[in-house]
Formats: C-alpha cells, structure tokens, sequence
C-alpha cells in the first residue's frame, strides 16, 4: 500500500472506532431503557447488566482511540448526532418495543459496524469484533417475546412492523453516516462500486430476517 | 443480648441489604434517565459510569445476602413494589428534573438507609456506608443545574417544587416500606417511640435542604 492509502485506511478505522464507540454508548441506552420498562425484577437486571457492558464496550472504545493519540471524545461525539436521531425515531413506547428494539435495533448496529470492519487491517478488525461479542441478553428477550406474542395473538403484527422500522430507520442513518463521511463510504461502497453497498445491505437483511424469525415473525 | 433480640437484630440488617439492594438497581434506572435525556454527551457518560456503580452496588449486596444463605432475589426483589411506585410517581419530563432526581433523590434514599444501619450491628453498618460511598455525579450535576437556571431564573420555582416532591414522595414510600415491617420499623423507631422518628425526619431534611442550597434553592 501506498503511504496516502495507508494513511486513508487508518483514517477509515479511527472514524469506525468512533462509530462503534458511539454505539456502544447509545447501546447502554437500549438496554437501560428496556430494563425500566421490564416487567420483571429478574430481567430488569439482566438488562441492566448488558447496559453496562456496553459501557465497557464504549470505555475500551475510547482508551484505544486515545492510545493512538487520537481526541477519542471528539471523535466519538462526532457520531452523536445521527444516533441520537436513530434513538428519537425509535424510542418504545411499551415493554415489547423496547424489548425488540434491544435484540433487533442492537443486532443490526454490530452488522453495520462488523460489515465495515471486516475491510479495515486485521488488529482493527479483531478489536471491533472482539468488543461486539460482548455477552448479549437475545436468549431472554426471545424468550420474553415469543411468549408474549403467544399469549396475546395480536402482538406479532405491530411488533413485525415495528422491526421494519428499526431496521428501516437504522439503515437510513447509517447511509447518512456514511454520506458525511468519505473514509466510511470507501469502506462500505469497496473499490469498486456501488454492487458492494448492495451485498452488503442484502446481508444486513439476511441476519436482520434470522432474528425476526427467531421470533416467530415474518421479516 | 438475648438470642431473640440477636435473631431479630439479624432479620432487620438482611432486610435493610435487602432495602439497599433495590435501591441501587432503581439508582441504576435514576442515572441512566438522566443520562439519556442529557443535552451534552460528556455529561451522558459520566452519568452512564454512575448508573455502573449502582448495578454494582446491586451486585455486591447480593453477593453478601447469598453469602450468608438468604435468598438474595427474593428479599431485594420484595422492596421492588414501593420502589417503583416512588419512580412511577417521580418521572422526570425534562433533563433539569432528571438531574435533580439524580442527586436530590439518590441522596435522600442514602440518607434514609444509612439512618437505619446506624442502628445495626457494625459489619452491616460499615458495609452500608461503604456501598453508599460509591462515587456521585454531584458536582457536574451541581454545577449544570446551577448554570441552567442562571441562564433562565424562570427555572427556580418549579425546580424547588420538584425538589420538595422528591422528598415528599421518598417520606411517603419509606414510610410505607417501614410500616410492612416491624423489623424495619423497629429500627426506624428505635427502643422507646416515635422520637426516634422525628430526629430521623428532621436529620434526613436537613441533609435535603443542604443539597438543595447547594443549588441556590430554597429548600
């Protein structure tokens, strides 16, 4: 690699840590939100835990940034803006939504994030990979949802739509993301063209469809 | 003392942990609702880190409940009912009134507690105090309240209102938590009447006025 493609990919991947950084912040969010609205003290907890491990996630995040002499708070703020907007057009209004939101909204945040990285150098790579495999609470939150649904039949449509909408609006601010930013849209579009941008979304979709089903809902 | 009087010693310091237990994990939802509706993304994060240290103040009292065999969910899970009632009934709208949940609320529930394992054995009563100990966000909350309402003097009387009724809100659930359990309202009462009560009562709104002078509030 050239000495400017060398500088452009590590540009790429403190702009990537900054997103994933971002995250991992709002992750904290979604899982606090969806544990006060737990029905259960049990859950509320297990919620709980998995807001801190985005905390942890977001801490490790912005020692690495800052090891490498970056202004990680900068960079990791920068991001605020469209995932604030993500978090406001998605904001639950009951238990179920916040619930989906956490095991939905929260998979296809690491799918963004694992797809970009997966084009960035191995250390980066292993390190975004690394930090996503934090313990998650899918198991519970299929559980608790698949037995809602069953008890109350009327659920499965309004939840189906409403992860077509977190994926909708997830995928419509992660393309703004990328707009504003060159290094990232290099990432995602490949050094080709635009073909890439689609496999991607298309396996975006493919793991976004696996978790509805596992819900019982039709994607 | 007798070994009734040492048995009922005993119940009463499982009941406080048990107090202190759901206390932290609902702290745990007071930061992380402060957190989320911060204007400022630096200010998130440290209020993010203090809803860290409650579930771990959670964590450690369950850990010291089991390790002396009680059924550590069950008894921290028991005080889950006035706890939220006093959370239901002390939603914050805004960011000014989640911040001043944070700090006013989360000190008044301190107080309450560490009033009442002062009359516990010294074991209890030193891991109570070390539990609270963990480190507040109440010089940055302090100081942002302060700030705010210099910007918008508007803001002082509905916020010294809002004060009072965290106060008010936390007396009334104490009160009732207490009057469920004769262990626990005998340590409120302490050994001859409800003087105990009333110099608990007037320490407890001291420590509130304090904090709300902190803030330029009339208590």
């Amino acid at each position: 690699m050239s000495e400017q493609t060398t500088e452009a990919a590590s540009d790429a991947a403190r702009q990537l840590l900054g997103v994933l950084g971002c995250g991992e912040a709002f992750g904290f969010h979604t899982m606090a939100e969806a544990s006060a609205r737990s029905e259960h003290f049990d859950q509320a907890v297990v919620l709980m835990q998995m807001a801190a491990e985005h905390l942890n996630g977001y801490q490790r995040v912005r020692e690495r940034l800052a090891g490498e002499g970056a202004d990680a708070d900068a960079l990791i703020g920068s991001f605020a803006g469209p995932l604030s907007r993500y978090h406001a057009r998605t904001a639950p209004t009951n238990e179920y939504e916040a619930l989906l939101k956490a095991y939905v909204g929260t998979g296809i945040a690491a799918d963004f994030v694992r797809e970009m990285a997966s084009r960035l150098d191995e250390d980066t790579n292993a390190f975004v990979v690394e930090v996503l495999a934090e313990p998650q609470a899918d198991e519970l939150v299929v559980a608790r949802l698949r037995s809602v649904m069953a008890d109350d039949q009327a659920l499965a449509g309004p939840m189906a739509l409403w992860g077509r909408r977190l994926m909708g609006e997830a995928l419509s601010q992660a393309q703004r993301v990328a707009a504003d930013r060159p290094d990232l849209l290099a990432l995602i579009l490949g050094p080709s063209d635009l073909e890439g941008f689609q496999q991607m979304v298309a396996r975006m979709t493919a793991s976004h469809s696996a978790r509805m089903r596992a819900l019982g809902l039709y994607p």
